[in-house]
């Protein structure tokens, strides 16, 4: 059968190369910027010990400096018939300074070379999502602190249990963005070591200085043993897929939250239209479309370790090629973090509340536990208050009092939501991102 | 069908029960000491705001450690008829202390109290699994030092490709446990802060005082919003998951590994004779089979993290029964984890390793890329020499030289296994057992 | 560390055998059964082939259909320190007839013992699963049937869309489990399969009659390749596993729709008593505890084929130890899904359905749909009819027509259980599972 | 944050649009022929119950097959600003046909129409994967033939164990095949089955009539249920990632086998050259990048249930957006399939087996358990044996007849292909493909 599918050889093999390739040319157009980034470092360091000459040293960062610019502007491609960035990079300094142009490839094997892209890139990803997870944990603070005298029902088993408030739900979010980030700084510090000079795996005979270009590249450290730098691979990219799940998870909460208020069942919320479809005829339906991709999104990406762990598991030490596969999945997912992070962003500022939703009675009952309370605590014995509220629930005669006293840490009448901030301070300046971007700059600038 | 299978009501309201306990009485046990501790502190605090009399406090605070006592003994049982833990230890206070012992529960739900005690349960597992990986950690680096010396053969694709050693082989699986631990503490991390006074998940009427339970229980801080304590079940146990996953990840490789390199095709390793199986006909066979037992083991524990998200996922906020199933899969996880890390690092103590590897020409071309670098050095131009190179191996004149001259950071002749010491080190610090540990003695020695 | 913690070989031994022989025994129970049933089929061919006499053979039939008959009394026990069940019947054998006993070894290996002991145990479960699936289908169908005229809302993006009604919604499932079928079916017909005389994965010298055992068990066919039917071992279980998750999903489903439908928020079902939980403060409250645990012991059985997958993932051809650990997850799988497909059949069969839903005004505009319709079908054209009720509707003077003329296949008024049912008939007869009965009952007889 | 991104209205909206388009324009491409197929049988039936006219039909259809020529030139095009394929199709009519070209949309709604585009769109990958598992199964089957009398060895634990062959090993991998097929067939079933008509998953109050679009679209007959009919999206996209799943399990493992084969330590095959990679001065090494390629796309496969899983569950009855997200992973998963199978073909076709392997005494001892069965079948007591071949094998006398006389079904002299071909070709024909082509092609003549 393959026979006939491909019956000569020319054919044969453009089919070898387009299985081979996959989706490598478009998906490594995001490493562009770092591959340059890593060959500078690498190239000023191989001057230092000798390998390459001053003058060539030149040469080739103002090359380099050149084709970043063009990162910059995106306007860098890969051209017809070339593999991969790192071979366009080549293409581009040799068209320039000659066989110059491919020592920067002296003392440094694909393996690491694409190490350090993937950290270097994995690095920035990192921090744009720490960004917009601050943010959209402040717009969560803010719409705590906004709304935290509105009471809403609270469920337990989804059946009406307890008062609750739009200040504990909104502030529940933010509480659990600022726990997710300790993940995600796990993940920053993982992946925000050198790699460089691992090359194959198992090293390299000439005397790198590994120190200098962990230095250059503002890493926090390098993956010291030059094994485990290349075992690094598949392995960070699974821990930081298990960073970005948990704050997948708890946004496919908040969605899935915020799409069953939208119901008609509950009519907590009242979304923004733009985020909503309807129809003219059913002028009640507000279909939340956005916050069910936004869910269905964030629960995809709940599945990317358990995909990149099916990828990887099982295989023995050293560089196999399935690790190119783990990047069609890893790479595109960080847009759709962030797109998710920005989108429910957008819509959490907007959603309006109902500030009316304890006028239904259907919400009486879950003020019985405060009553039973409230005539305790005036001194009556507990399982006489308990007795008295249960018969007047019965014989219908039960009047909630619907003003909440709670006043405990974390509770409707003292959220805290300045501690919560303070938590999440805390962590966000634990990633030090200003040495990596000054590392970068220095490079650049030199 | 349904109805013929349980026709008495006594033998359908078995079968619920039968159900909806399920393996609670069984998994309880790990959590009793945990739940004494936690009914310790929150009567301490109830006391502190006049819900309970100082002479109540001290009468169930005595009993308590009375119970927590029995707990260390092993000696605490669940009675029959008797659903959980909580009730369990609520049981043995009455029977002691009439209906002061029921007095425990004001201020509390069974929600909160569950979530104490397995934040509680969890953070000792923790502690436990952070000593065994540093234990194995341990042991990893003095096989690493121990063998520095010994080359093995470095593949790439499972193809034999450059010269590798023992040393590197050991010291980077001592380094991904470094990286593991990180994960390890952002999971400690997220589980040392107290829910308790979350009560149902919607806080309390009761003035409590949370910071005080807190500290008395030595927590880094608290839950603050009372809805994201109770949203932290199920959340955690994936978080904790997540953290367990990676390091089992390693061992399934290190396993995959040492499983490999014990087949006759490779023979790098000798296993210990305890940890294999054979037949006296084949006395060749040396069957891995506690290693296979520890990936596969391992190999499910990576699996985990997926199972508690399908149980949590798209579940809206608040309390569901369905948290209850989690206990099933996450309790028994630790166990499983922990005996993986201790049966690995009894076979890697005793391992041997073959010292007579390269004896064999196999592997000589891997030192093919050597000697292009050796020639290079001495001055010859580095295409003439890889062609020299290749001219010798196709005419079979190529001897290669075994002597390897790696020096650079983290290769052979430079493992930076104190580097790797330091950086485990630092790690280690960061979890503060201690602090959860003095809390916990206080409490039970006040 | 590990030293300190065996100090002494005794020790050692002990915890290694601990570690290797894990839940075996306890799990090897529910294979007695099938190990003697195997060994009967065995040790008949052996004699047909020369390898036993005959009066061998009599001896030990005789015994191993008293062992059978000890298991049918739920009697088998595995001793102390026997390892496995394999063991333990050839010691039962051994203790009786001596060394006759050990012949039951003759030309097969322990790993198509095992096989043939899981295959026909896990044959046995989906015929269970089977019967309780068809059972809670026509639960199901009977409830829809019953329930055909009462109308409850239809809901897209959870916003009130269409009419839709009780006899649908029960139906919808019933279909569901009709199709699940099929891929039960799928697994039973590769489990049901002869994988004895494969020997350990690579067959035999001598010359077995691996047709005679085929059909002595009532196999429809044998794994016919000796190295496939070892692989069949994992395969087989994590393709059982996809089946019963098919299942599992339909079952979880169904429980969150109706646990939903419980919330006071919705209000269209009532729950027996006994299934649910309450307070006597708080009656509105009924927690739907049972179908709480039923989703999620069900969403648990939904991860059970990745857990498979990630444990025998990436392993060469030929049996391997890891594959012993699939057992702790796969065994137990089948009780959790009956338990599940009956307390799911108890709890639809007592469910309430409230006729009264549509009593609210919340309902009103899903008929808009149908108004337009109406009208369009009495000559006015689509876009007039459109508008009209468009107009109706803002001006607050749509009142809608509740009596729903659905007529076409499959909607409000044709519910065609009949042909699900037919559809389910057919796949139930395609199982044929009277063919392994009846061999089995001839071995036990002969 | 929100804000500032998007200062403007139009950017606002645009960033919406973007977001819930999606991929969706991408995608839609492979779904317009059946689109176009799905509107042809819908009409035509509209014609039947006096909705349209017999001219408008007329109209209609030559219209559509106009469109359907262009798909299958692969021609047809999602202009800019157009959503979907539902709304080119539209757009494309009404230019030509004016209002007419509306009519279409009569009695459906645009969740049954995307229902039975994703059907029509899933039976014919199934046909192309059926067709493509086939054909690399008699690859299998010709290769196991022709290479029935060269021996390798048979590993257990990856231990060399037992005698086998390239006969048994490629056979093995057919016979997998043939069960993967099972389930390839229920999924298949399970897709073949009409959803037109359920509307938005409620049905609708025109007198459609059902059983005529099955019978003219072919499917086997129709999802009855009009809840179930769109129950049916996610669950049907899972199961039939199950089976695709069980496929690529399959051949994920084949190519691990290979890969592990074709290292150094094993040298038991010779993968084709233009499959693999190398390196001049290191001539020995071949890497085996495309079956690692085919490796680890088919694991990625493996994870796609999960995936999908993820999405859907726990999702109460009803449409909701977050199914269009599973457009995503599944349809682009046909191509990675049927690549996966045509690049195995190939190179199993052109792999060579090495016929010299058991030259080295390595594998020597894997036949002492043939020797101790010859001597016993020559009557020495078993034990004699057992212990004479013991000790010669001690005393390194042991010199092993290679000559293997493995007799029964399955094993090396009898590998009984011609059986798992019957088995494989009755499963192929259960699938009647002829119906659903002999019905679509009669649609577009008629």
């Amino acid at each position: 059968m393959a026979k006939k599918l491909w019956e000569k050889n020319f054919e044969i093999n453009k089919e070898i190369e387009r299985f081979t390739v996959g989706r490598d040319r478009e998906l490594d157009l995001h490493l562009a910027k770092y591959d340059v980034l890593g060959s500078m470092a690498h190239i000023t360091m191989l001057e230092s010990i000798g390998l390459i000459t001053d003058d060539e040293l030149k040469l080739l960062l103002r090359e380099l400096k050149h084709i970043y610019a063009v990162c910059e502007k995106e306007q860098f491609v890969i051209e017809d018939g070339i593999e991969d960035v790192h071979s366009q990079v080549e293409l581009m300094l040799t068209r320039k300074l000659g066989d110059i142009g491919k020592k920067i490839h002296s003392g440094r094997s694909r393996n690491d070379q694409v190490l350090v892209d993937l950290k270097l890139f994995t690095r920035h990803e990192l921090k744009d999502i720490a960004i917009l997870t601050k943010a959209l944990f402040d717009t969560l603070i803010r719409k705590s602190d906004r709304h935290k005298d509105v009471l809403m029902p609270g469920y337990t088993h989804l059946q009406v249990a307890m008062p609750s408030s739009f200040g504990l739900w909104f502030g529940a979010y933010a509480e659990s963005l600022a726990d997710d980030m300790l993940f995600l700084q796990a993940a920053y510090r993982m992946t925000n070591r050198n790699p460089l000079g691992s090359a194959a795996g198992y090293g390299s005979s000439f005397p790198l200085n590994r120190t200098m270009t962990t230095s250059l590249l503002g890493f926090d450290t390098m993956d010291y043993n030059v094994v485990y730098a290349q075992m690094g691979r598949g392995k960070t990219e699974r821990n930081v897929a298990f960073a970005m799940a948990t704050i997948a998870g708890t946004i496919a909460k908040l969605a899935f939250d915020a799409c069953m208020f939208n119901s008609q069942n509950f009519a907590f919320v009242r979304l923004p239209d733009e985020c909503t479809t309807g129809s003219s005829i059913m002028p009640h339906k507000k279909n939340p479309d956005v916050f069910e991709l936004i869910r269905a999104k964030s629960n995809k990406l709940q599945s990317l370790p358990q995909q990149i762990m099916l990828i990887m598991n099982n295989l023995p030490v050293g560089y196999f090629r399935d690790l190119q596969i783990i990047k069609e999945v890893f790479i595109p997912a960080f847009d759709e973090l962030k797109d998710c992070l920005k989108m429910t962003g957008y819509i959490i500022e907007r959603m309006e509340v109902n500030e009316h939703i304890l006028d239904s009675c259907t919400y009486d009952l879950m003020f019985s536990v405060e009553e039973v309370n409230r005539l305790a605590a005036e001194g009556m014995p507990f399982r006489d208050a308990y007795k008295k509220v249960g018969l007047d629930i019965e014989a219908g005669r039960f009047t909630p009092d619907k003003h909440i006293r709670h006043t405990h840490e974390g509770s409707i009448g003292n959220l805290m939501n300045e501690k919560i901030q303070a938590l999440m301070e805390t962590t966000m300046e634990g990633f030090h991102f200003d040495s990596m971007e000054e590392a970068e700059k220095r490079l650049l600038e030199d």
